[in-house]
């Protein structure tokens, strides 16, 4: 039996293996990225006809520039040295991360054909690799338990629209008859349902953080904070039709997504076993998404214990004053602000902060290096995923 | 208050804007694709320095040719037209379908850096759009309700590895109380958890059916049939590190994934409301995981009523035609083999088909045309899945 089975399988495969010929378009024969055991990284690309090839990515220490009239970091890419018609650049020995990076072949930036793997950040798709050791391993797939990523279409009224979010739920809560904490993840402009699942690595992380006992056990929420938007690019009914854009959308809005975001907590509460209190719910976003979560951690008050403004700033005026009272008076165990020291965005967290004090707000002002970028909101997600429910 | 939110959204969005100038990397301002009304398709690529660029992709009427010393379908890739740096190519217009494409630049294979939609099938990724209408509107996400698509982790002590795997549930599964059928599909060599969902549009066709009442609610679960394999690629603990390739996994198996599915027939029917019999139960998959299909139809005895092999074959002998024959006096309500005229395995399928005949076992043969290809296993799922739990 088993030798009739082995021989109908392999048949299969090798039939199987010409096939493929027809539909495998594109590889090259080049090993690219390879990475080496010093962590120095070797990217190679076959064009022989190219006069002038080079790699860009964040993998280059930036420098400061200027774009649209702001002091900005900027990766400027590297010449590759061409031997027999391939092309190739080795970097020095690179800190533990998950980097992105691309090829400009003749002044045209394209994908590297050799490595399968991307990721889209808005309209920019580009690939990736990950060099392990600290920061890498907490965003790459280890032997640990794995959590559940669904995607799952709620109604949002506010919005009038059928919507898509991401859930991730912890390793063991299908079969556990417990309850958990919420965390509520909010994407940039551009961004949406998909991006912190992505560059953001949010599965990746939580399963890790869980796994080593750093972070309890809880359902992430990442929505879709566009309310033009019913679903991530591709997964709309205007399908590969529509081209990504910051603050795209086409539909026009009838709600902000702060004031749709009741629609999220009571999908969320009706259809998961969640612990129903303060303490049990935090929210954060990152850019647009920390904007989001400056307005809904007051709007919503008394809902949530846990606060994180990624990127971002609130403002203390008139209007918004009273509301972050009423958040001091109520009761709030973490309220953060994370923002990188070269960021655009850095002197209006530091304003905030400022004002925060001022009113004797508690909070925490978590500054890192760099700018507005994913290295840092994988690093602030991190370390705010250890600090709640606890 | 309203004044006030507005305010700081509009300028976060407007920094946002400017700080995602750097991350975006790699964008054209040429559009491309563009799909005209006669649904014409107008390929468009920024290449001053390059001497000549070609559009390939499976919108090309194949020719025969030879691959591997097999005759195969062929598609030859076409010339572009440069004017002022912008080469340019048009189709006649293309009838409804999803389709894949790429760019050839003096001989080097890029994706188009204007369309962030691409799929990966095996180690390839290709760009890919719609053409409405027909196939591609079964194919697309259109304003009907949305079943949840979720990854799962399952255990496979057979296989002694923690496994994932796509689970569909049809809307309205979660706050139903109702029991579904099941219908396992199988992917073909190279393949993974991701296939049926991405070029097999999995989703969109079972949401399009149910929501025109031509196919019954069910869960679909998509396995992961590489039984050295933990996972698809990138979502494995070797991450970006590994190089997807045809019967790919670098891990040595201890079973085949037949004899690993009773694991994963036993995790959906206690993780999930199935209904637990025969005629509840459906199995297929296209050339690997048609074999598989074969395979567990008989290995399985009285397990599936509805039974599809999709550009494969089985083979009747001495040991598969007890094993055959208890099938048929057991009962079963469907049994089809379908294949493309121009596929390789085309001639194993009649085979098969003439020994079913000579032993009576009912059966029916779908013969399309095409060949091993995508195309024709969207259709034959779409077909398939109206025919099954009725």
């Amino acid at each position: 039996m088993k030798k009739v089975l082995t021989l109908v399988s392999a048949m299969l495969l090798a039939v199987a293996s010409l096939s493929a010929q027809q539909s495998l378009w594109g590889g090259q024969s080049a090993k690219s990225p390879e990475i080496h055991p010093d962590n120095s990284v070797t990217f190679r690309l076959v064009a022989p006809k190219a006069v002038k090839v080079q790699v860009g990515g964040d993998f280059i220490e930036p420098v400061m520039g200027e774009v649209g009239g702001r002091a900005m970091e900027v990766s400027q890419p590297v010449d590759m040295r061409e031997v027999n018609g391939v092309w190739e650049y080795t970097t020095k020995p690179l800190a533990s991360e998950l980097y992105s990076y691309y090829f400009v072949v003749d002044g045209m930036t394209i994908k590297d054909p050799s490595n399968v793997y991307m990721i889209r950040d808005v309209n920019s798709v580009t690939n990736v690799f990950i060099i392990p050791g600290d920061k890498g391993d907490i965003y790459s797939v280890q032997e640990v338990p794995h959590g559940t990523v669904a995607k799952r279409w709620y109604e949002s009224p506010t919005l009038g629209m059928t919507r898509r979010m991401t859930v991730y739920t912890p390793a063991g809560y299908e079969t556990s008859k417990a309850k958990y904490p919420v965390f509520y993840l909010f994407h940039g402009s551009g961004g949406d349902e998909e991006s912190w699942m992505d560059l953001g690595r949010n599965a990746q992380i939580l399963d890790n953080l869980i796994a080593q006992g750093k972070a309890k056990p809880m359902i992430v929420v990442v929505t879709n904070g566009n309310p033009a938007q019913e679903a991530a690019a591709g997964y709309s009914d205007e399908n590969f039709a529509y081209t990504p854009a910051m603050g795209g959308g086409t539909r026009g809005g009838v709600a902000t997504f702060p004031e749709s975001f009741k629609d999220v907590q009571k999908f969320i509460e009706a259809n998961y076993r969640t612990i129903n209190k303060k303490s049990a719910r935090a929210v954060a976003g990152l850019s647009m998404g920390g904007g989001h979560t400056f307005t809904i951690s007051k709007d919503y008050p008394n809902t949530f214990d846990y606060v994180g403004i990624f990127s971002a700033s609130g403002q203390v005026t008139d209007e918004t004053r009273p509301q972050l009272q009423a958040m001091q008076k109520n009761g709030y165990a973490l309220y953060v602000i994370a923002c990188g020291n070269t960021d655009f965005v850095y002197q209006g967290a530091i304003n905030y902060h400022n004002q925060l004090n001022e009113m004797g707000f508690e909070h925490e002002l978590w500054e890192s290096g760099g700018g507005h970028i994913w290295r840092n909101w994988r690093i602030y997600l991190t370390d705010f995923a250890q600090r709640i429910f606890k």
